[in-house]
């Protein structure tokens, strides 16, 4: 297709096509003549998935190009791919070797994660994270040892059960790799939204909220 | 206690608990001579209160404001506080009320909370950012049924079961919404970076990662 073709099919404007075939994001198409290449189905798929990493990842140009660069480098097993778009769309989290509450912190969350017996690259970003998060917790005087995190890590490993599946592993790369991006960062957004609905109907169940209210909340 | 035995036991500077003063977020303490004021317990258990919601919260001054004006209010139930500590924490989503597909993704929405049997009042803005992921989920052509999202609810519900015991109800109010604000927000950030976790490491299963990757990741 040529590249107004490709431009009504993804719905991506012929400027921003162009921008992305410039930052090398998108793989030129096959020139058929000096002012004319076709587009494929790759395109379209492409597409889709920086318009993913991009508008659901929030990921900046650069971060885009790195995961991108993995998904093209036949190399790299379908778990590095997968690792990279994680690791991408994780918030960066600096650890502070030098607090010792911080490393405190961290080998909590390395402790935890082995007790659970997940399998973590020792320099995956997501342990600063929950580093950062547990340190957060004993900082504000809340329980932050493994034991008091298992629900949420048996909750989540409960989801992750469920959503693996989800992900199309046969199909391209590309179409692994923006359903893992789209289902985790927008799943994350319903569970995060469905905690707190759920926390306004206990407490009007633990209050004993009267009928009137009751019913204009029904 | 003096504002400077205050600032000590609190870890909030002078010059901030003056501008909380100045604010109306602090009340004033006992005038006990033209230039000292006392202050106690209470103020105290404030300064803990809002540097939550400034700091776990990332609340503005004035949202700050308006949950305080809630613990305050007597005339307030507990649930309508918590309720306040809700709605301010959450994300403001407007509503495309003219948008064919956002009414539907808002309709979604409000049908999985009467499906679950959630009592959710019906001007709660969580509602309008449980649509706005409906929505994205549709748009970019996943599951966004109510259906497809019980396995979200159901985890959510089971956590807040064990959530809700940890907030201290019989004791001021102040610590009542610290607890729920830290717990929400920490905890979701937990919950979060559990399910990548769980996600690199149902993915390392999968596509059973050999024992030198493993060792690595041990």
């Amino acid at each position: 297709m040529r590249i107004s073709q490709l431009s009504a099919t993804s719905g991506v404007p012929i400027p921003t096509i162009k921008y992305y075939l410039r930052e090398g994001l998108l793989p030129s198409g096959e020139q058929t003549s000096a002012t004319r290449a076709e587009y494929g189905e790759a395109h379209v798929r492409r597409l889709r998935l920086i318009r993913a990493l991009l508008e659901v990842g929030r990921l900046p140009i650069a971060s885009i190009g790195r995961v991108l660069a993995a998904v093209d480098d036949e190399k790299l097993s379908m778990h590095r791919v997968l690792g990279t778009a994680h690791y991408a769309i994780a918030p960066a989290v600096a650890p502070h070797a030098d607090d010792e509450d911080w490393r405190r912190a961290r080998a909590e969350a390395d402790r935890l994660i082995s007790d659970l017996g997940w399998r973590i690259e020792p320099w995956a970003p997501t342990r600063n994270e929950l580093a950062q998060a547990v340190h957060t917790l004993s900082s504000l005087g809340m329980p932050a040892t493994g034991e008091a995190l298992q629900p949420y890590a048996k909750a989540a490993a409960a989801l992750v059960e469920h959503e693996i599946d989800t992900i199309p592993l046969d199909g391209p790369r590309e179409t692994a790799v923006e359903a893992l991006v789209v289902g985790t960062v927008v799943h994350g957004r319903v569970l995060d939204v469905l905690r707190r609905l759920a926390h306004e109907s206990a407490s009007a169940r633990v209050f004993e909220i009267g009928d009137t209210e009751q019913d204009r909340s029904a």
